[in-house]
């Protein structure tokens, strides 16, 4: 009748990492065939004042990691944002995913009963554990995986929907 | 120890939902404001191949109605993608949240172990009911909110994260 913290948290959180390494690498393959610099994709933006596909990367990694860390009570490792080519993207990613793999269900049992207090901005606010992984991380999850994609389809990356949906099997 | 199924997907819909319905508010402010017309933004797509803002707002409601559908195994109303105006996607909008207030909690109890059959393009998988919602159904439905956000963005529509992730109370 239900499902446990860390199914609806730690693999979620892997394989939109995953996802993200299969984009680099089909941006790669694009930059390499169009003879068009890699930075342009790496600091490819949407919007003037939204952050670039590093960025997003950054924020992937840090939103999936933090939300671990808050659910956990124990902090996730730091990460300068100082990446600075997609090798060091692809680093960051699976950094972010050795860590993930070091939790255990175990470590997130009652997770959803464990104040998780937020300051974001202007935005102050103390979540139950449950729903600050439904209301606000997971969704602040995707939308940084999902604009990683969209920055690429934007810059004329041929990407399509199974390549953010990922791989079944 | 553990989430429901129904808190998983219903009120994490219905969020998102809403999201939309603040978006859409905030892309007509700006276009009487910079008196563009309408149709600019609800045709406005960030590639050629990609849906527009209306399509993506078809498809979260669609995402969302059908994969409550096929977790209860009722199959949710269908929605003709007709909309040509921003009064009519705030209708499908609503539509939308109508019925997925109609589920209660009982309409998903064991739905974590149904057996739910997806024929996506060239990709056929049948998933038990809670990879299905983890794997699939969440994170398109988060595909769509996100790019109807970051269509606005990149028309130069002056909304922030704090837009996407609604509001907390």
């Amino acid at each position: 009748m239900s499902v446990s913290m860390h199914k609806i948290s730690v693999p979620v959180f892997i394989r939109g990492l995953n996802v993200l390494a299969g984009l680099l690498d089909k941006a790669e393959a694009h930059a390499a065939e169009e003879k068009i610099p890699l930075d342009d994709l790496f600091n490819a933006r949407l919007a003037p004042d939204m952050l670039p596909l590093s960025g997003q990367i950054q924020r992937v990694s840090d939103t999936s990691k933090n939300a671990i860390g808050r659910l956990t009570g124990v902090p996730a490792p730091s990460f300068p944002d100082e990446e600075k080519t997609f090798s060091e993207l692809r680093e960051r990613i699976a950094k972010t995913i050795a860590f993930l793999e070091t939790v255990k269900p175990s470590d997130l049992e009652k997770s959803e009963e464990r104040d998780v207090a937020i300051n974001f901005g202007k935005l102050k606010f103390t979540f139950t554990g449950d729903d600050y992984l439904l209301k606000f991380a997971l969704p602040n999850f995707f939308f940084h995986v999902t604009t990683a994609y969209d920055i690429l389809r934007n810059q004329g990356v041929a990407v399509g929907k199974v390549d953010y949906l990922g791989p079944y099997s």
